[in-house]
C-alpha cells in the first residue's frame, strides 16, 4: 500500500469532481455521474458523498467502502462549505489532491485551516500501468474502432471517380460527413460514445486536428482518425489510417512510405526501459534521412508537427506522452499510440496510428488492421 | 463593458483549459480542442496560446484578437511554468480566474508572485442570459431531441404485449438498448453528440439517473430522458417524457396527473422577477396537496427527490438552478428545464421535462411535443 505513510500522518486523499468529466474520479469510483461529488480516502477506507438523486445508483455501482447520501448538498451555492463540513466532521486536517483540483474548493479549505498537498504528475500513478483486465477492455474498444475503420474504408473503396475528380458512392457524391456517419453508427451499435471522427481529405488533411468536411476526392490523401470510448468501461481506443482512392502522386507515396517505415521501426524498438524521447527521436531522425523537413514556412509549421504518441486509457490523451521532452522510460503495462505523420499545406497529410502495450520484454500491437496499402 | 475597472487596474482575465471539457473556454473562443490551451484577456484584447498542432484551426475558428503559435508548450511537463512565462512576458501581475481554475496553475502563479482573484459564481455572467441567437441554437438542438423522442415513442407504441408482459417489436423483445440506439441514430444523423440516454422501465425508473437496461414491459412507466449536444454550436437540449404501453395502475395515473399539473402551473408562473425558489416550491406544494410525500423510507429518499430544473446551454447543467435554496430572480433570457418528477421504489418513476426560456414578460416553451397522454 503506497498510501501507508500518508495515511499514518492523517492525510486524506480527496477528489471533488464529476466522474463524466474527471477520469481520476471515474477511476476511483467506477461510477459515472454528470455532477460533481466527493471522494475521500482515509485510513478507514474510501467514501463518496453523493446527492440523493444519485444515491441508489452509487450504492449499486461505486467501488467504495461507503456511500453517504447527502440530500441537498449539490443543489445550492454552498458546495465548497459543505465540503469543509465533511472534512471537519471526518477530523481531516490535511488533504492530498490531484493537480486539477478546483481553486474554489482549495480556497474554502485554505480559509478553514485545512492544509492541501498537490500530488505532482499523475494522481493515481497506477493508471499509467494498465492491468491485464484494462488492456482487455482497451482491446475491446480497439476492435470497435477497427470495425468502424473497415466500414469507412469500404465506402471509399467502393466509390468511383466522377466529375471534378469527386468520389461518388451509389451515384451520390461521397462526403466526409457520410463516412463519419458510417463510423459513428458502428460506434453506437457497439456501445461506444465518440467525439467527431476525423475524415479529412486533401489540404484539410494537412491540419492534424481538422475534422474534414464536404466532398472527398480521388488521388488525394484521406486521413481517417477515430477514437471511440466504451460507455460501459470508460476506456478509449485510437487509430488512424490514410488512404487514397485512385492514384497517388510520387510525393504522397514517398511520404506514406516514410511514415510507415518510421512507425514500424519505432514500434519494434519499444520495450521496458527505453525512454519515450528515444522513440520520438527515432522517428524524427528517419524523417530527416528521408528528406522530410519539419520547419516553419510562412508562419506555419509543417513536417512532423506533433508528438509521436500519447497514452490512452480513461482519457483519450494521458500519460505517457511519447515526445522528445519526455525522458521517462517506458514500463510494462504502458498503453499508448504510435502515430507519426507528415503534413505539408500544398500536398496534404499522412498519418498512421496504432495502439500498443508495452509487454514484459517488448511490445504488443493492440491494432490488428492492415496499413500496407495507401491506394485502395 | 463590465471589465473596465478590472482592465484599468491591470488585471487580466485568464482561462487555462480544454474547450472540450470546459464550457467557459469554448464560450470565450468558440474553438473546440481536446487539450488545454491558454486564453487571456487584457486591456489590449483577447489572445489564445495554442500548440502548433492546433494553430491552423485556431486561426480559422477562434473568436479572439490574436492566436499565438507556441510550438512545444503542450508536449512536456512544464505547462504551468510556460503559463508563468507568458503572463510575465505580458506584464501581468494579477489575474481573474474562474472558480474551476486548476490548483496546479494557481500554485505556479502564486510561487511566482502573480496574484489571483477568483470570480465567484459564473465567470461570464452573460452566459446565464441567452441571446436570441443562442436561443435559436438551443431550439435547433431541442428539435433534434423531439425527432428522436418521436422515434422512441413510436417504437414503444408499435410494440405488442407478449409473454411475461414483455413488449415485442416485430416479433423481438423490445429493450431499453434498442430504443436508446434508435434515439442515438437520430442524434448522430442530425449532427449531435450524446451521453447514454435514459430509457428506464418499471422499478428502474424510480432511480432518476438510472440509464435502464433489458426488456421493456407493458403496464409499467417508461421514462425517456434525452439530452443531445450539437457538435457544431456546442449547445445542449434536454427533454423527458414518460409513457406506458398497455394499462397504467391508478397510482401511476394519479402520479402522472400530479406531475403534469405541477409542471404546467409552474411554467405558467415563470416570468422575469419571480424567484427560482418560488417555482420549485409551487411544485412541492402541489405534490403535498395531492398527497405525494417526499421522505426517507428505509434509508432511501422517495417522492420529488431532485430540483425542479437546471439551466441549459454549453453545459447540460448550468445556472440557474430551479431549487428552493436559490433565491435569485429569473431574468429575461434564462433558459432552463422544468422537470418535476415523482419516484417511489415500489411503483416506479414519472418525470415530464420541458425546456423553457424566460421572455420579456413571461415564458416561452422551447419544447413542442405532446405530454397529454401517459398511455400510448
Amino acid at each position: 500500500m503506497p498510501d501507508t505513510k500518508e495515511m499514518k500522518e492523517g492525510t486524506a486523499k480527496l477528489i471533488v469532481a464529476s466522474s463524466k468529466k474527471n477520469s481520476n474520479m471515474f477511476y476511483a469510483t467506477k461510477f459515472f455521474t454528470p455532477d460533481p461529488f466527493i471522494w475521500l480516502k482515509t485510513k478507514d477506507g474510501t467514501k463518496v458523498y453523493v446527492n440523493s438523486l444519485e444515491f441508489g445508483r452509487a450504492q449499486k455501482e461505486a467501488i467504495v467502502d461507503e456511500v453517504v447520501d447527502d440530500f441537498e448538498f449539490n443543489s445550492g451555492n454552498s458546495f465548497p462549505d459543505k465540503l469543509v463540513d465533511i472534512l471537519q466532521n471526518n477530523g481531516i486536517e490535511k488533504v492530498l489532491v490531484p493537480k486539477n483540483f478546483e481553486i474554489q474548493y482549495a480556497k474554502a479549505l485554505f480559509d478553514n485551516g485545512i492544509k492541501i498537498d498537490i500530488k505532482p504528475g499523475i494522481f493515481f500513478e497506477e493508471r499509467a500501468i494498465k492491468t491485464q483486465k484494462e488492456v482487455r477492455e482497451i482491446r475491446k474498444v480497439q476492435k470497435v474502432a477497427e470495425k468502424a475503420m473497415s466500414k469507412a474504408i469500404n465506402l471509399i473503396q467502393k466509390s468511383e471517380r466522377g466529375g471534378l475528380d469527386k468520389l461518388f458512392y451509389l451515384g451520390e457524391p461521397l462526403t466526409s460527413e457520410m463516412v463519419r456517419e458510417a463510423i459513428h453508427i458502428e460506434f453506437l451499435k457497439r456501445g461506444c460514445g465518440f467525439e467527431p471522427s476525423i475524415v479529412a481529405c486533401g489540404k484539410d488533411s494537412a491540419d492534424p486536428h481538422q475534422t474534414g468536411e464536404g466532398p472527398l476526392f480521388a488521388d488525394q490523401p484521406i486521413v481517417i482518425d477515430i477514437f471511440p470510448r466504451s460507455h460501459k468501461s470508460g476506456y478509449f481506443a485510437d487509430m488512424t489510417r490514410t488512404v487514397v482512392k485512385g492514384e497517388a502522386s510520387p510525393e504522397i507515396e514517398k511520404m506514406y512510405a516514410a511514415v510507415l517505415e518510421a512507425q514500424e521501426a519505432a514500434i519494434k524498438a519499444i520495450k521496458p526501459g527505453i525512454s519515450a524521447s528515444a522513440i520520438d527521436l527515432m522517428i524524427r531522425d528517419h524523417f530527416k534521412k528521408c528528406g522530410f523537413k519539419t520547419e516553419k514556412v510562412d508562419g506555419k509549421h509543417q513536417g512532423f508537427i506533433h508528438a509521436t504518441g500519447h497514452g490512452v486509457g480513461l482519457e483519450m490523451h494521458e500519460d505517457p506522452i511519447i515526445y522528445r521532452t519526455n525522458e521517462k522510460t517506458l514500463e510494462h503495462g504502458n498503453v499508448f499510440t504510435v502515430e507519426p505523420g507528415l503534413y505539408y499545406p500544398e500536398i496534404g497529410g499522412i498519418r498512421i496510428e496504432d495502439l500498443v502495450v508495452v509487454t514484459k520484454n517488448g511490445v504488443k500491437n493492440l491494432t490488428q488492421f492492415s496499413k500496407d496499402n495507401l491506394i485502395i
